[in-house]
Formats: C-alpha cells, structure tokens, sequence
C-alpha cells in the first residue's frame, strides 16, 4: 500500500444510506495487513437477485471459479470478501479454501451454499488460509448492520490510496430506489476488467436475468472501458444485488431488462458504474492525471475502441502526459500499432479543445505555449478523429508516472 | 540522450572490416542534435541488390513509404539516414523533403532515384527540412570510405546509450563472404517491429528476390521477437544489402533462397540479425535487466509467441523484474490475458533454472531465497510451459524502471 493519497482522490465523500435489505460487518483478520479491517461481509435478504461479470483471463483466481458456478441460481445470501490475498493460481488449496469459507459462510447466513458469494484480492500465488477468517464469519452475520458501506469500501482496499464508494437514486414507477456502490482498484486495471473488485446493492426488485442484463450491458462503456496498465487481474469480480426490498413500497417487480419502466435506473446503474470506474483510474498506481481519450471518425465502435485502449495504454503517450508533454507524434504512433483502419493523412488530434494536428500534419495554427498550458491540467483529454466513418468510443487511464514503478518494483517483497 | 550508458552495453566493440562494394561517410547536419553527426551515407557499387522489412504501422513516415515504393526495383546505390527528425506524420512536406532528398542524393551517386533508399529517426510530427542536410550530400558520396562502420552506427544513434554494429563472416561455395550491420534503437521497440533502423551489407552475390526471401524469414524470431515497451514506431526499418563483390573471388551469384549454398550464410544472418536486435533491447530505455521469455507446451507456435509477448509487455512483469523480485503470480496474470489457449493448473513457470511454480500452484520445492539470489543477475530468463501442445517461442525485452518514466516523460521538451 502507498502511503500517499493520489492527488485524484475525492475531495468529499457521500454520505451512504443503507440500502433495505442489505446488512454489512467487517473485520480484521490479518490476513497480510495489520491494523486495519481486511474481511468484509455482506449479508443480503431472502430474496436477494445477483448479477455478476468477471476476468476473461485464462487463468482466473479460485473465487471468480466459485462465484461462476452459483451465479446460474440467480440467488444471494452472502458476500464475503478478504483483501491481503487473491487466492489465485492456488490450485487444489485454492478450491478447498473456497469450499470451507462457502460452507462456513452459508451456515452463518442460514442459507444454501449456492448463495454464497466470494472475492478475494491482493497477491497470487499465495495459498489462502480459510482458518485466517472462516472462524470470524458466525459473528460478522450476528453484528452485520445496514449503514457500514464507507466501512465495506475501506476493508477491500490493497494498494488502492483512498477508499471509493458512491450512491444514487433514481424512481422505478413513481417509487425511489437507491444502488450504493464500493469499489477497489489501483493496478493490474485493464478491460477485461482490472484487479478490480466492485459491488453494487439496490432495494429495487428485479429478476436475476434482467439484473444480468442490466449488468452485462452496462459494463462496457464503464468498467470495460478503463485502463491503468493494460494488465488484467485473474480476481477481476463486479456484482450487482438486488434485494427487491422496494417492493413493499409499492414498485412492481421487474423480470424484463427491455422493461420501459427500468429507463431510469439503468441510466442511474450505468451512471454509478463510471463513476466507480473513474475512481478506479484515478487511484491507479502512481497516478497524476486522468486521462480521457475519444476516438471518433473509426470505421465502427469496435475498431474506435482498440484504438482508444492502444492509445491508453501506450507506455509512450503516458509517459508524455506525466511530462506535460503534447506530444501527439506518439498518438499518432499509437494511432498505427493498433492494426485498425487508419489512413495517416485524414487524422486530426485534439489535447482538450486544441487542435493539434489535421490532415495528417502539423495543425498551421498550433502553439505550444498554449497546448502546454493545457497540460499542466490534472484532467487531459486527448481526441483522435480518423476520417473515416462513424465509430467512436471514450476510454479512460491515467499517466505512467515513476512512482507507478516503485510500486510495483516493491508490492510483493 | 540520456547521459548514462546502459549498464548492458557491450563490454567491447569489434574491429569492423571494410565490405567491398560498400563505402560510407557521416555528417554533422545540426539537423537537431549540436556536437555530433547525425548524417550518414552508405553508397554502394553498381549491382548491389536489396532487400527490406518495414513497420506494420498504418501510419508510417515518409521515408518507409518511399523505400517500400523503391524496393521492387530490388537495387541500391546509395542509402541516407538522419537522426534527430523521423519526418513522419508530416503530410505533404515530408513526401517533398523525401523526394527533394532522393533526387540530389541519386545526383551524388550518379545513380536513378529508384536505387535511393532513406530513413529518418527521431521526434515525430516536426516537418524535416531537407535543405538542412541534402547540399552534403555530394561531399559525403566524394569522400565515402570502406572503414567507417562504427562511425556509421554512432551517426543514426537517438535515445540509444551507446552504438551498435557487428559483423560476421561465413562461406558460400568455400569462399568468405562478410556481413556487417548497424542498429539503432532504444524505446518505441515493439515488433513489429520498433524504432529500429538497422542496416546490413554483404558482399555475397545474392539476387534480390532470394536476398528478400532470407531477410523476411530472418526478421522473425529475431528483431520482431524483441519489445521494450510494446510501442511499435512510424519508422522502423530493416534493410540488407548484397554487393556482389565475392563473386570476383570466386563465390557464384545465388538467385534462389531454397539454393542449399545458402544455409551457411542464412544460419550467419539469422545470428548477426538476433545479435544485434538484442543489442537494441540492452539499450532499451532505463533498462537494467535483459529479460528472456521462452513459453513452450502452447497449442502451435503463433499462439507461444503471443503469450509470451503478453509477458514481455506486461508493466506488471517488467517492474517486478526491476525490483528483483520473482514475482511469478504476474506471469501467471499476463499468460491469463494473453486471450490464447492455457490452462491455470497445467502451467509450470521457471525463472532461469528454479521451477517456481507447477501444476497451478507454487512449487512445492520454492526457495523464496535461491529465487531472489538468481533476480539479481543482470539477465533473467522466464519460462512458461502451457502444457498443452507443442508450440514454442523465446522473445526478448528488458525491465521497466523509473528510468525509462524519466527519459520518455521529458523526451521532446
């Protein structure tokens, strides 16, 4: 863990409602870090839906594995998540521990074993002790109580700076719904997703399959659409609880994604998801500044979008911004790496609202005093118009910056 | 230019020995660079033949676009190569300033303009005046000379910490033929391929379209089996030239590259191409640490390369590797998100000789201590066995350290 907060951190937090249906404990249970909670747990009532989206790696950690399978139930009980370890690339002692925290965490909960949900995260290749936790998990049910949400993000953190947590309302049929969300994240970020953990809880009542959608749909332009290193994490977890607690206030259960009446809160939930996201990119190791970049003018989305994460995640155009530099030649350069359509004399590049370069040159009208200004900003947007067509994407990142190596030339020793 | 020279640099350099049928000369041009030649004119005799392999980027420079314009011709007489300036990204005044240059330069040789070949190296995007260097040019080609190869590598030097050249010598028909080759290279290094001009010659007697088909299948697994920082550049250049000059003692010209006369020269120009694109890697920005990646046990050879560039790239790897840490979780992550076939519990990973892992989780036998002692060499080798098939690759990068931040976070201003 840094001990500086990144300068990107957020200079006020929300203060969290609870969310009907939702209960939360954490604990310390000194899994790799002393002194502070690294054992959160969330206990959800009967009833509750779950969502989920996890790594594409090959090579994915023991609770994604777990999460997977019980994720065709459509039911929660409980989430148990520990920070310190990811128990990831550890084998048969990988799923045993899963097995026994499961076990142990569903008798807690009172519920079936299928209900249960883990995320774990810090190193891999680490074996796991259930025994470090599992024995914390009938008093954590017992003392769970609705209003911890700061506390939940606080206890998944590893070497993310600050703790991220966010909420928003939105009415489903005239009734108010709320969704809080915590997140964690700093390295290893990339689509598909990061080390990158995140939870979201709503009252309102939606059927698992439209919750999937919802989540599925949503991710994209969110959480799939961040970078801070281009390295994926085998752990990389997003869910989405519904505990339909609403329902007695009167908003109708919805089981259809296509639903009308759930306009508003997928554009709340799609809403909270970037704003997570953000969070994530803005912690990430070493950070400095965010990093926007917009491709427009591509032949379609698909192709503005690797152009958009070639260009996010160039080691030289990060570096460039780190250095206050606008130096678009490397955008360019990243611009002809990523494979797709590109034709060199139809490109113009934007930093902010300058244009920099058109038509595959020097803009004539480009001055550096005034694009370096700009570049002192913490927030640097960088657009890439390629004549083309009409295919555009946003992604998200941040700069490469020295403290991004000490980091993680030291994380593990 | 960074100050310090790479720790890897060479400990020594070779006598470089004249190629018949090859003279050369450099230049103070001042075309950014003050106190050292930045101008370089490799001419050659009447019957030498070429071959070239050029970036994949879609937006290459001016002066790839025009080499790959001249290289059906398949002859050379005259090669000009600045630093300072890539003069790529520079639209129309780049097509004039490579054809302004190509004509007084095919003056200077008394050749056609279709027997030029140019490259340029350095800031992208700046406009390359060619009025700056091309009134040199016809001194240069009066007072060109045999010997002057080191001096030639020293001229097309950018961020590179020290020069690179090399030369070999192999038999066709029993009879000695020479190659020597020059490279330039530091950062933007990805195949395929990197900002990477590299430049050899030899006086066997080998036709164009064989002296193609040996450079195209050299370039494999040897400058595009190397990456310092996955960023591939407008310019990248490879191109080996054939004077024929043997063939007056005696070794007959070579029109076929299957000709069985040809493998002594082949397994030469597959060692003097590895040799000096490792070279480019030990001078990879900041670089502390060679690093070899070899994964073998994929499903073919195309899907080992791939993952092991997932390693090679991955920020995560390379700083660990900078902190001597043997951080093989990471290596675990990058085989994950390298998106081909593999297998958590089949994969085995070694750094040099020490099996860390196997079978999916930390080898039984791991000694964090012989580990960390074996970190602190200056070349580590990682290995990856998928477990799979048959399929394998090495491919070669260096660490990422707070260095290269540096350089490459204060490069152009």
């Amino acid at each position: 863990m840094s001990d500086a907060v990144s300068p990107l951190a957020p200079k006020s937090y929300p203060q969290m409602p609870p969310i009907d249906g939702v209960r939360i404990a954490t604990a310390e249970a000194g899994i790799k870090y002393k002194g502070r909670t690294d054992l959160l747990a969330m206990v959800f009532d009967e009833g509750t839906t779950v969502a989920g989206v996890f790594t594409k790696s090959k090579c994915p950690s023991a609770p994604v594995d777990f999460c997977r399978a019980n994720l065709p139930g459509g039911s929660a009980r409980i989430l148990v998540v520990n920070s310190g370890n990811a128990n990831a690339f550890t084998g048969k002692k990988g799923r045993e521990t899963t097995e026994m925290t499961a076990v142990l965490a569903s008798k807690a909960a009172g519920s079936s074993s299928k209900e249960v949900f883990l995320a774990s995260t810090g190193v891999i290749g680490e074996p796991l002790d259930a025994k470090k936790f599992a024995h914390l998990l009938d008093d954590m049910v017992v003392r769970a109580e609705p209003g911890l949400w700061a506390e939940a993000g606080k206890a998944i953190m590893t070497t993310d700076t600050y703790p991220k947590y966010l909420t928003a309302t939105c009415q489903i049929d005239g009734i108010d719904v709320t969704l809080n969300g915590i997140a964690k994240g700093a390295g290893m970020i990339a689509p598909d997703m990061a080390t990158m953990l995140s939870f979201v809880a709503t009252d309102a009542p939606i059927g698992a399959r439209a919750l999937q959608d919802l989540l599925s749909k949503g991710v994209g332009m969110t959480f799939n659409s961040v970078t801070v290193d281009s390295d994926t994490s085998t752990s990389d977890t997003l869910m989405l609880f519904a505990t339909g607690a609403a329902e007695k206030r009167g908003a109708a259960r919805i089981e259809d994604a296509e639903d009308p009446r759930l306009s508003n809160f997928r554009r709340a939930l799609n809403k909270l998801l970037k704003a997570l996201a953000l969070q994530v990119v803005r912690d990430g190791e070493g950070a400095r500044k965010q990093i926007g970049v917009t491709v427009t003018g591509a032949k379609n989305a698909r192709s503005a979008k690797r152009v958009a994460l070639s260009i996010a995640n160039s080691p030289l155009v990060k570096t460039a911004v780190a250095g206050e530099d606008a130096n678009w030649g490397r955008v360019v350069m990243a611009v002809g790496k990523a494979g797709e359509p590109a034709d060199r004399d139809m490109l113009s590049i934007w930093f902010g609202d300058i244009r920099v370069a058109h038509a595959g040159e020097r803009d004539p009208d480009y001055s550096e005093e005034a694009t370096s200004s700009y570049m002192e900003g913490d927030e640097i947007d960088i657009r890439v118009d390629l004549g083309l067509g009409r295919g555009q994407a946003t992604v998200w990142t941040c700069d490469l910056t020295k403290e991004y190596v000490a980091i993680n030339g030291d994380y593990r020793s």
